[in-house]
């Protein structure tokens, strides 16, 4: 959504009752506006073409730049794409409090900027320390003072909450009462959104790297193809909120999507490297990632009629799970955008920052990810995956030795038959 | 914190660039002050006592009433407390977004009541669940369409959030935008207080009621004393969001809870009704709370050096948890009552509600409750909760026969030495 701000609404600036149009108008002066910012070179080579189309070739030259600095991420392995996570998560963090910053107009509001960024740091300890605990525990509890991370680990990311807590309660000051309460609200929505979903999809990441590049491809698809239907087709309008998008846009991004979807899977499902969980290999002392694949990902024969000739189909399971994930990210996917339309409009902000030309900022990008990676998250543990022997039995070893004998001698008894 | 408002801090009013003093004085008009109705037949036998000491004998009748009230519902068993948690949460909720609705009269807005109370309803849906799943997760198991919410309980759960979201996204109207965001960030900052603090509560209550009895109950005493020790001794000043805090309140409640605390659980150490972890008994069909008290509960030896006189002391050692966390409710427990003070002087408002009186709503006497439950939760999920061999077998047994067996085997081979 980059141009709308060329065809403003008459209404837009109707006075509302608890926020007057003076202070709206002022307010869009002073946030930041996600200027059509062109790198000089492309703005000289483009000029001669009418603005339509060259926002339409700026566009499409950074979204080839994306995807292929997503794949060049991806060849690089999970930890790089965890840490590239992180950074993206920071930078929405950033986009999202500086817009509170201005919306509350922070200057001297004492501390508001460090308190902030603080709460970002202790979410991240707590919500990413969760992960390590989960999946290195065992190597992390070999180094004698890591071990007392691990142990404590939530009594310490209380304790860090704490301290900000107070120094919240301290810092406050008569006449910002309400300015600083709605920031303190503003910074943990934004935690809620931001830091929660980084902490979910680093679990995706975890169950094998394809439970990730998928759901993210599909939106990065569905936004594309929404788009290029929509600039092709569009007629029909689709919601208030986002005018330029059409129902010939959701609907062809939506075919397009389940698809894509099919087609990548297939392709994706063929390589370890991308269906084997990240898994911590006590023998080789390292990450692994080869696995027998698991039934999701063997060929399995599945007979189909059509217009009465039977027909078998080689197919891997997973491409069951991928038109759900497709149809997800095509159907309730959208509205993660129309939400930020609907905040970027009521502060009238065009986008939520500048750093990608023709684009917006990260948040215009990442707005409809969020939905999906909770999405992603949810449908694996309901529908994925199982318990795992390994992890149950470092918790079984956790125990002490009468109680590891009282579970041993309980699986004696009832698996009875057999083991004889 | 119930007469404040009698003594008006004359720059309170001052104007706030974005809050006008205006918008905010007529909002204290609009929202509901908590007068300190009396019910009449106190009113007219009070009525020749200095308003000072009236306040006091009121505050002290319905402290006396609520404790009894609350020493029943313990009476009543667990089921009743979880219950009453979830009353009192609700109410809670309903105090928090009523003010809000004020705030940004919303008069008009379209959908916000049924939006708030259907976002309350899935996110206990979703907590309570989970709480059940993990407690009852055998008993459930046996009912066949039970059976299907509990494998998807999740699922379910975010399926109806996303119902929800998609709501409000529809339900955003032009002219409303801000508003309407507020709201929304407004209900889930309450929801996040509200809701995962009673999620917290009822886990607390199952590792046993004495979890839950002495913290909530060193609130309450803190309050009293602190209050009982300002009344007489106050005379310095501690902190200017709370006038009437005084640091010889904070200090004498401090001193009293701690006592308080080591008298109470030395007398709830005794019960098992209080001591026991509350568990479904397959034998029995129904809830237990019979054990034999673990080692936190039997009484130990501890050598006492005092001048130079050696002594031994029988104590439990819950105890030294007990100083811990009345040593909590004192020194950071009334940072939640500041916190809460604070918001109220916002927006101008002297009690969150009339329900209690002499203490205003709900909300003005658990503020400190909230922060005290998520540090017990994580207190005994660092210091003393250790994997149940219970909870492992049923998981366990969850698995496939084959995967049972490797853990069988591997068990048998790691605890090789003790099995002969």
């Amino acid at each position: 959504m980059s141009h709308w701000r060329t065809r403003p609404s008459p209404d837009l600036t109707q006075p509302i009752s608890a926020t007057p149009r003076k202070f709206v108008d002022e307010l869009a002066k002073n946030l930041p506006q996600g200027t059509d910012k062109t790198p000089e070179i492309l703005d000289s080579a483009l000029k001669d073409l009418p603005d339509r189309w060259k926002n339409w070739v700026i566009r499409g030259i950074f979204t080839w730049i994306m995807i292929c600095g997503f794949a060049l991420i991806i060849y690089g392995g999970p930890l790089a794409l965890m840490i590239t996570t992180l950074l993206v998560q920071v930078k929405c963090f950033q986009e999202i409090i500086s817009i509170g910053y201005q919306v509350y107009r922070i200057h001297g509001l004492p501390w508001f900027r460090s308190l902030s960024w603080y709460f970002l740091l202790t979410s991240n300890y707590f919500f990413y320390g969760e992960n390590l605990v989960d999946y290195f525990g065992v190597v992390i509890n070999r180094v004698e003072y890591l071990k007392f991370l691990v142990t404590y680990h939530r009594f310490l990311s209380f304790a860090l909450y704490i301290i900000g807590f107070v120094w919240f309660v301290l810092s406050l000051v008569k006449k910002y009462y309400i300015k600083q309460f709605s920031l303190f609200a503003w910074t943990h929505v934004s935690l809620l959104i931001v830091v929660t979903q980084s902490y979910l999809i680093i679990q995706n990441i975890f169950e094998g790297l394809i439970w990730f590049i998928v759901p993210v491809s599909m939106i990065v698809c569905n936004d594309v193809m929404a788009y290029v239907f929509g600039f092709f087709f569009g007629r029909t309008p689709l919601i208030k909120l986002s005018p330029k998008k059409t129902w010939e846009g959701f609907i062809g991004g939506g075919f397009a999507t389940v698809l894509f979807g099919i087609l990548f899977s297939y392709v994706l499902c063929n390589y370890q490297y991308f269906i084997c969980p990240i898994q911590y290999s006590e023998e080789q002392g390292r990450m692994t990632m080869s696995c027998v694949p698991s039934y999701l990902f063997t060929p399995q024969e599945y007979s189909l009629k059509l217009f009465g000739i039977g027909k078998t189909l080689n197919l891997y399971p997973f491409i069951w799970h991928s038109i759900s994930l497709s149809l997800f990210s095509s159907i309730i996917g959208p509205f993660g955008g129309f939400f930020a339309s609907g905040f970027k409009r009521a502060f009238k902000i065009k986008d939520f920052g500048d750093m990608i030309p023709g684009h917006g900022g990260i948040m215009d990008r990442f707005d409809c990810q969020f939905l999906m990676a909770t999405f992603v998250n949810v449908y694996i543990s309901s529908f994925i995956r199982t318990p795992s022997p390994a992890k149950l039995l470092t918790q079984i070893y956790n125990l002490k030795p009468d109680q590891q004998y009282q579970i041993y001698q309980s699986l004696k008894d009832n698996l009875g038959d057999m083991l004889t």
